[in-house]
């Protein structure tokens, strides 16, 4: 088997034949190998392809393909090269460039087509299996990304080494397209955007706002369990405060700037750090108050490029959950294994716990200059750090070249349920901010000296993490974050009285519960249920109505089960307690 | 007994007098009566006045009293005028002024003394109180207010019409200064600024945050049970958001711009409501799916003048809690009924609903050109507002005038403890927002139609009953209010382990507590906790120890009570449970 790069590259070619075999004016641009296929850029004038263009010309390629055609190279010079590709603009373009660069100038032929080439390709079109890639999609993309450039027509391909690698391609870019969180965050009716508002501003529905506070509550109860106090600071300040932090020049171009007619100059807090300095910087403090442990959720922004922002993925505010520990020297291990607890707690109750791996982010030991802050104190960290790894049993890998500007971390890595890696908990210690804002205590010499600063981040911004549920979830959430916990269908107008008995009763027990009031049939309403995947349907006809209890149908469950009220309850408060 | 305003504004005559005398160089600004007494402003030139010149100033001007001097005015012309104010450059300017204005030009002579004004005067010095004045401060001020101008010295005069008034206003006024929120919110922690994050940004330390959190989970409590459901809206919008809602320009130079070096072009959020229209437009919406109730505590922003800002008064972002009802016409007066009662229900916890009255808010029938809106609307609304009055009982006092742009309102107000009335919350009907949103949802009939939109303030912003409460409780804040609500303060380090297990306990049951840790005597701990006017001190020593009680000193209370601690939780959880 050919090298699948070779395949993918080679597919690109035969691409650009059927192209010009079909329009013989197109120009070429660039047609590279790339993740999972290839592409090709064309030039049609005024023309353009739709979907059944694409079939056609991918037929097209697999008869190609059983020509056996014979790659070949060669290497020629920049004034052959403006020969052969004298009706190709593009291609002059880019031999004036490798020419420019003294860089050697190679084709490739196949058949009566002629690319401007570095390869590598197979030998042969028949080393390309035919039932293993498809056309996918088309395009529009501005000559070389510059969009001072002309727009050119992209067609995608997928390739793959086989058939079933294919497939399983295609069958999990469908699942992840199922449980992508802009489709399901609309159909779950979790947010919305408005053309009034503007793009980049997501607005949380009441039940998007139910998880992200049931998610608040959560990480915020597990702090407080291990000695953090909320504060609560605006989310502007004079730019002065990032600049002596460092993240004025850190986000340049990304900060907000605040002004108004009556000439105010502030910014938008991109971090919340420097706040929270401020606030441990409002009174003296003595050795016998520390360690001090701030956390707050709000607002962070960044002014994020307008064509750039998309879902709650990219959005111009996130709300962030932050946390900072200032501590003596002799505090640090404690306050770190206090904050590994928090991530292993919250973590834990997401499932996420089981497949986890540690980075011990160390700096890059060649390149010191790249780090603030003395030598010795990185050392001081990084043992502390290998030594809470090795307490806790965390099995650290040491990553050299990881630690953040000012120090050296802990980064926790999970897998969600399509496999992907998440990234999103760290520890950091940071001996230099606390320097920048003279911040100090008196120690048990009567010295002022600067405490330490422990950076935490649990869940990161809620925005990104409601990404991550969402897609990991496929928009099914466990109990504890279903903004609907449990939904009553009664059978008719019948049972209404019943079912709002039912009702009142879920409510009082603080069961978040809709009934369904609408006059539908009950094969409709069950339908419109699971299209909003409530963990527990409440069905209840006359017989339920008599014998006062309910038919409960679970989520993924093929048929109800008749019970109690009484015992139902005692179910759910069960999984909530458990946070099944 | 004459004038008040005569005795005051003469005052101010005799303290210029007995100043001219002892600085003859003196040049006169204006002396007018102001409320609770006068002031007069000076330019001394280099010279600068003491406290102690105010006594001697003020011992003077009793003697004068004595003196028996008469007030007498006489017209004279513009010529007259500057020649006997020769050597005072501000009274020509304001001679200069009254001629332009065409107006008469008095003075007043008492004495030897002269005075450009327009009076009234005593008639004679013995009319006035010798001992119900005193000169109270200094302060600097710009020559008619203009900071352009000159800073002269003012001298502040208190004067009242007998002794006990003035006794009367000094003690008010003492209290008032105890009771400062500025001053409290630093003696208590709650609140504290940077001037690195600038003037009008307070950040709230743990304590104050608690207040601010245990107020909104009240609040909110109290509007879900009356199905108000929570959203989150973004900080930011385009400002087309606010032209349609017509803040952009109700707000004018009060908006807060949000630019960036990407070109970014939005404002600062100076209300929520049309970010909630937003939500509600993100659907199709039917009959059946009305009343929709949003409600949400999100940060407002406006550019208050940089001078101008002030502790938690006035600042630049007020974290306002806001709520909305859409609504069919045949359900404003259930809407309204349910927002009555949720203001009712919070302010009974507070303890001020049995001192309120509520004003009907209609419009100024003699202009409706100030109004937006149909006059067919208005009537409704009028109409099913005082119907709302009639059934609940409010005794709404008609005010005519007070209603808001788009329509009228239900205002309440209530009594501080220190009689300052509170007018904070209201209920408004607004037929207009909806229409020029677009708003609609299908009738019975198929049709779609613009829904009403209710707005409701229950607490107005947190900042502002932050104020209020700090001040009506002097800082003495109710159990259920209060950040630290026990306190355990060991005799010694003796009974350390047994203080560390009612810690515990108590944070085992959600109540806040602390531990006094500090190696001091009992009595500087009593007298530290009581600083911080803590509701319940539990001193813990040997015999407490050996008896498993504690010793508990309620706040105001003279001595403690010996208990066990199962009482005293019984006890406090009984007085969270009744709000108390």
């Amino acid at each position: 088997m050919e090298n699948i790069e070779q395949i993918r590259h080679s597919l690109a070619h035969l691409l650009a034949m059927v192209v010009k075999e079909k329009y013989p004016e197109a120009k070429l641009g660039l047609g590279p190998a790339i993740e999972n296929g290839f592409y090709y850029d064309f030039d049609l004038g005024e023309k353009s392809l739709t979907d059944t263009d694409l079939d056609e010309l991918e037929k097209k390629m697999r008869s190609l393909i059983s020509q056996n055609l014979d790659f070949a190279t060669e290497t020629i010079t920049a004034d052959k090269a403006c020969e052969i590709f004298a009706a190709e603009p593009y291609k002059l373009e880019l031999i004036d460039e490798l020419e420019k660069n003294s860089e050697s100038i190679s084709i490739y032929r196949s058949g009566d087509f002629v690319d401007l080439c570095a390869g590598p390709h197979v030998a042969n079109s028949s080393d390309i299996p035919r039932d293993s890639f498809r056309l996918d999609r088309l395009a529009g993309a501005y000559w070389r990304g510059n969009e001072n450039n002309k727009m050119l027509t992209r067609v995608y391909g997928l390739a793959f080494t086989s058939k079933p690698e294919l497939n399983d391609f295609l069958d999990k870019r469908a699942e992840a397209e199922k449980r992508d969180h802009r489709k399901l965050g609309k159909e779950l009716d979790l947010f919305c955007f408005s053309d009034l508002v503007g793009p980049g501003l997501p607005l949380f529905t009441p039940k998007g706002t139910i998880i992200k506070e049931v998610l608040q509550k959560e990480v915020e109860s597990i702090c407080r369990h291990y000695g953090f106090e909320k504060v609560s600071a605006p989310s502007l300040a004079k730019q002065e405060l990032f600049e002596i932090s460092g993240h004025a020049k850190k986000f340049g171009e990304e900060l907000f700037h605040v002004t108004s007619e009556k000439k105010h100059d502030l910014v938008l807090k991109p971090v919340q750090c420097p706040h929270h300095t401020q606030i441990y910087a409002s009174k003296s403090r003595s050795y016998k108050d520390l360690p001090i442990r701030y956390m707050e959720s709000d607002k962070q922004y960044r002014a994020e490029k307008t064509g750039e922002v998309s879902g709650l993925s990219r959005v111009y505010a996130i709300t962030v959950e932050d946390g900072h520990s200032f501590c003596r020297v002799d505090q640090v291990k404690e306050e770190i294994k206090n904050m590994v607890s928090i991530i292993r707690d919250f973590y834990s109750r997401l499932g996420l716990w089981d497949e986890h791996w540690v980075s011990l982010s160390v700096r890059d030991y060649e390149h010191p200059e790249k780090y603030i802050g003395e030598p010795k104190d990185w050392d001081t960290c990084e043992q502390i750090l290998q030594e809470v790894s090795n307490e806790m049993g965390l099995e650290a890998k040491r990553c050299e070249g990881e630690a953040a500007l000012y120090g050296p971390k802990l980064d926790f890595m999970f897998k969600d349920a399509t496999g992907r890696e998440i990234q999103i908990p760290t520890v950091q210690i940071d001996f230099a901010t606390p320097k920048r804002f003279n911040l100090e205590f008196t120690n048990e010499q009567g010295e002022k000296v600067p405490p330490v600063m422990v950076h935490r981040a649990i869940l990161g911004s809620y925005e990104r993490f409601l990404v991550l549920l969402i897609e990991h979830y496929a928009g099914a959430f466990p109990l504890w974050l279903s903004p609907v916990q449990a939904k009553i269908l009664p059978i008719s107008e019948k049972q209404m009285v019943y079912a709002k008995e039912i009702l009142a009763e879920l409510k009082a027990r603080n069961i978040r519960v809709e009934l369904d009031e609408n006059n539908e049939t009950l094969g409709k309403k069950i339908r419109n249920a699971k299209m909003e995947k409530i963990p527990y349907l409440l069905v209840v006809g006359d017989k339920e109505m008599e014998s006062k209890t309910v038919t409960v149908e679970a989520r993924g469950a093929n048929k109800g089960e008749s019970v109690s009220l009484a015992v139902f309850c005692a179910k759910i408060e069960e999984g909530l307690k458990s946070r099944k």
